[in-house]
């Protein structure tokens, strides 16, 4: 099969990799000094949270990539979009999950991705409270730290409701339009569930802490880095939904964790919506 | 009015809680011992989790009470009552959401309570993993750590649907009998919503990071602190349901958080629900 991805050396992958790294890194650092000196909330128009600290990582991040990376393009959600038109494009959210970040409750944290030609060729999520950062790179696996991480499929005779589900509060189900029905069926069908904020709902995921996940109503940052994590852990991650909302956004969801149960979702959540074709 | 607990010395309670928290911290050295050293995991007969580190932890507690207080009752998750009768009653659960801790997903806890003639006079939730103690005596404050816990109440224009709450998953709606629809409800009602496990799920609620917590089908020992906490932060708590399941255990869900929005959770559910009696 022929993969774009594959005209890029190995070595200058891993060399993507490491910035990649440093970039959390030092979104970690600006993030837990903002933890500590304190940072500024408002609420945007569509209520959703941003902080003094979104705002800082941001733009130090930007900077960062603009240094390293002048041909390279950058989509974060707070700025314009930089070089919109260049192959490599650095797709990230400097802190996802911000009202848990304001509540301080540890489950925010660092979407970081690099894209070539629309294929994801580097994910990071990282974690500064909970010091857990994964990241993952082209045909060279998924790590936590050091460690390989290698996901499992899970056996039919497991999934008898005990199957251990992450999906998104209800919110985003009807946030762009409404899919509350969808949380209806899958918090039915699947009562094993949790309900954790984009970042580390989908870190559990990667690791198999969960079974699946199923991220509902989101933009292209949130879900940047994910496809690459879980893939490359033997996972498998569907695009069961894409459109564009009325104010203009391209609006994604996504089902991903062990193989099996992934089919059983994408299954169940086709029966009851009318998907738009989505790859 | 008429509190049996104000019969006890002030010292005397102080002196109490420092003990419940020389069971945490033994609880929580045990815990991680157990991360590091690994633990076995059996799947009980109602098909949750019990681990070697939840026996252990258990014996241990029980062990130390034995030895300070031989007169006092104590009540677990994983041993018959000892001292059923005994005015002072330790209730607690060693490893509360044992299956998020089999997953190593941080969330799990200790609930340690002492109770004296059924009133809750000390209450403790202890977080390993996260770095996270809460506890509470009579008239004495809610204390994270070394600081004050003070729950502000929510304004009317706040419930807005942005309200944060934190609530059991289906399962447990459905666990010893079918509330299903009041799971429904709730997430329709209050779409802004996180899962967790109880013993962190409590503690967010405690510590006014989430505006209200609805935990629904649970022991006593999962519980036990909770009142006290919320109580001595601000906060009110209402037990909304008890009664006795086929299998003869007494089954409570409650509600607690910031009053306003406690109020209007009690509210919404009487209206959904034949509730029996409750205190």
């Amino acid at each position: 099969m022929n993969d774009v991805r594959d005209e890029i050396d190995p070595a200058a992958i891993e060399g993507l990799r490491s910035r990649a790294l440093d970039l959390a890194a030092e979104a970690r650092s600006l993030i837990r000094q903002a933890l500590s000196r304190g940072f500024t909330v408002k609420r945007k128009p569509d209520r959703s949270y941003v902080t003094s600290a979104d705002l800082l990582v941001e733009q130090r991040l930007r900077a960062l990539i603009q240094e390293w990376f002048p041909d390279h393009g950058v989509l974060g959600e707070e700025f314009p979009p930089w070089r919109p038109d260049a192959p490599f494009q650095w797709i990230f959210d400097p802190i996802d999950g911000t009202e848990d970040f304001v509540q301080r409750v540890p489950t925010f944290g660092s979407i970081i991705a690099l894209h070539y030609h629309g294929q994801p060729l580097v994910g990071v999520l990282d974690h500064p409270h909970l010091d857990l950062c994964l990241s993952a790179t082209h045909r060279r696996g998924t790590f936590r730290d050091g460690a390989r991480v290698q996901l499992g499929d899970l056996a039919e005779s497991a999934m008898d409701g005990s199957e251990r589900l992450v999906l998104s509060a209800r919110a985003n189900f009807t946030r762009y339009r409404d899919d509350g029905s969808l949380f209806d069926a899958l918090t039915r069908i699947h009562p094993n569930h949790r309900i954790y904020r984009t970042c580390y709902a989908h870190a559990l995921a990667v690791i198999g802490a969960a079974d699946a996940a199923v991220d509902w109503g989101n933009r292209v940052w949130d879900l940047a880095a994910t496809r690459i994590l879980v893939e490359e852990a033997g996972g498998t991650y569907a695009t069961v939904q894409r459109y564009t909302s009325s104010g203009g956004a391209t609006i994604y969801s996504a089902v991903f964790g062990r193989p099996a149960l992934v089919a059983r979702l994408v299954a169940e959540l086709g029966q009851r919506a009318n998907m738009p074709p989505a790859g």
